[in-house]
């Protein structure tokens, strides 16, 4: 990032119930991550010094009367770099939280500090977004009418076309077709645009991230790929001519591969990125290769925005006992996404 | 297996051109591991000193002149336990292999000395086969008119029950449901029936295998296994019966399990058994788990018949490169059948 100016980037506590204030206080206390950006915290006071209860720190932060007065102040204080800055909002009143019980208030607030958040992306107060975990539960209960957060973002933002979560584990990005529908309808659900819209978001990402040349590979629908068209057609009928497509219009990728073995290829190291077809697909084989240390990244919005792939872990709330390490890889892919669309004009949306 | 005889074991040297003659040298010449069980080695003279060449080993072996001598002097040789015996039969020149390269007459070979064990396990004259790895390319053009190898197992030895392939990797068992079929037939071809077979083969394979009360794990069929029904039904309609089913007849499993979470079950040792509903759904974990170290057990056969998961892996065959360990793997797994099968009158397609 020599030469170039920080990104500035929010990060909101999660739900107040969980592991997201205490995980937090842990990476804001690792001053030499806070390098990287302009890091300005928003959230309640008491659900941060809370945080910092728990995790043992007490870390001093700049305070700020709004997001937009961070980045001002940061770019002021350039002889002190890595001192955060803390907007303080009212989203939750203590008596309304219990540790570890998922309720509406936790829900209200973790959806209230991410429109403060979303609000100052859209007006260009900071660059990017990492958010400790959420309660899904919670945040229904509290009035989300979408299936998950990513389509909340999307609809928040005005985002029209194609979003997909992307899962990245220790430099390999994943992204599937299709996700949570019954498997008897894959097959069916699967088309060359469909598939070209996921290497598009896919290749993009992997470009915003800061990988010049992403190197994708495929995976196939049936066992063995199909084995040339023995054991099912999709392959020879949709992913080549897919991959085929993308490769005209600059998307290059190899495949399709044998399901069974695309992860094996990635963890040798030949891929960056790697595109499934269906949910299991990529999370038989994510959750094995230790994906509770990844991180998700919400896919085709204008605003780079990260979270640990990991959930509130009500049963270790509390307890300093959460590991910071997908927050502070979550942070650092956001800081790297930030960096690169202050450079190139980011619009994942768009391109 | 102290108290108890030991079992007879057959051990075939796979493809001559592939990986299989070294590996059993290299078996052979363990010998903390021959004192298992009455070992014959059956295969032709010049591919075992082949084997022996290549592996670097010079293990002298008992010659007998039928498989039933085997046993008789093993019984004899009481005071000398561990010493193989070797059987040697005609089944293909020199001159008609080249390393590395599959052909008619390396598919014939196989098929002869897997017909002479076969032949012998009927008589009753060993109580196990492991073979090591043969070539399924050579096998078709040698006439092999069965899918693979467990289908003429069965067919040769009339075997018109239930058959399925096990997957054993470090005391993990694992079959399934579905096989080689197209992903979009998979959620019509499951039933309650097919369930049960498979279930019933699974616990029936890890009871003979030594495992007294197998701890068995079913994967769902839809991403996080259909969420109540909300992504699908097959958990509520198909599986979940079976699995109430099998239960009430004494094979007792847990479960419909999310696919991406299974297998970490399994590896925090909670279960010695895990039943999948398709074919990458169990393979893309194995695979990235090692099972290249992995055991393929015949399931559904009368007699206990196991082999490497690995191939003849002609890229490395000649070079004494090739691990041991998942033929030796194999082995034992042959022993402890073999053992259990002598101590109960294993008849694992009829029980």
């Amino acid at each position: 990032m020599a030469g170039a100016p920080r990104p500035a980037v929010a990060l909101t506590l999660g739900d107040p119930a969980g592991i997201g204030p205490e995980l937090i206080a842990k990476l804001i206390a690792r001053g030499e991550l806070m390098r990287q950006a302009h890091v300005v915290v928003v959230g309640d006071r008491w659900v941060w010094e809370d945080g910092q209860r728990v995790a043992g720190t007490r870390t001093a932060l700049h305070e700020v009367a709004s997001i937009a007065d961070a980045r001002a102040w940061a770019e002021r204080a350039r002889e002190e770099p890595g001192i955060p800055c803390f907007c303080a909002i009212e989203t939750v009143r203590p008596e309304e939280i219990t540790r570890a019980v998922a309720n509406a208030a936790g829900g209200a607030s973790v959806l209230r500090a991410l429109r403060t958040c979303l609000d100052a992306a859209r007006a260009g107060e900071v660059d990017a977004l990492c958010f400790a975990p959420l309660n899904k539960l919670a945040m229904k209960q509290a009035g989300l009418k979408f299936p998950d957060e990513l389509h909340f973002f999307a609809d928040y933002l005005g985002v029209r076309g194609y979003v997909c979560e992307l899962n990245v584990l220790e430099g390999l990005w994943t992204t599937r077709v299709t996700s949570h529908i019954p498997l008897k309808d894959v097959a069916g659900t699967l088309s060359r645009e469909r598939i070209k819209d996921a290497a598009r978001l896919l290749h993009r990402s992997l470009r915003a991230a800061g990988v010049a040349r992403p190197r994708i590979a495929v995976a196939g629908l049936n066992p063995h790929a199909g084995e040339g068209g023995t054991c099912g057609r999709e392959e020879l009928d949709i992913i080549a001519p897919a991959i085929h497509e993308a490769g005209a219009e600059g998307v290059p990728m190899d495949g399709p591969f044998p399901a069974d073995t695309i992860f094996l290829r990635a963890l040798a190291g030949l891929y960056d990125g790697i595109l499934t077809m269906y949910h299991d697909q990529g999370q038989i084989a994510l959750k094995l290769m230790g994906f509770d240390r990844g991180v998700t990244v919400q896919g085709g919005l204008p605003v780079p925005i990260t979270t640990p792939a990991h959930g509130t872990a009500f049963d270790i709330a509390g307890q300093n006992k959460a590991s910071v390490e997908a927050l502070s890889r979550a942070f650092g892919i956001a800081c790297r996404m930030a960096a690169s669309a202050a450079q190139r004009g980011f619009t994942s949306g768009s391109s």
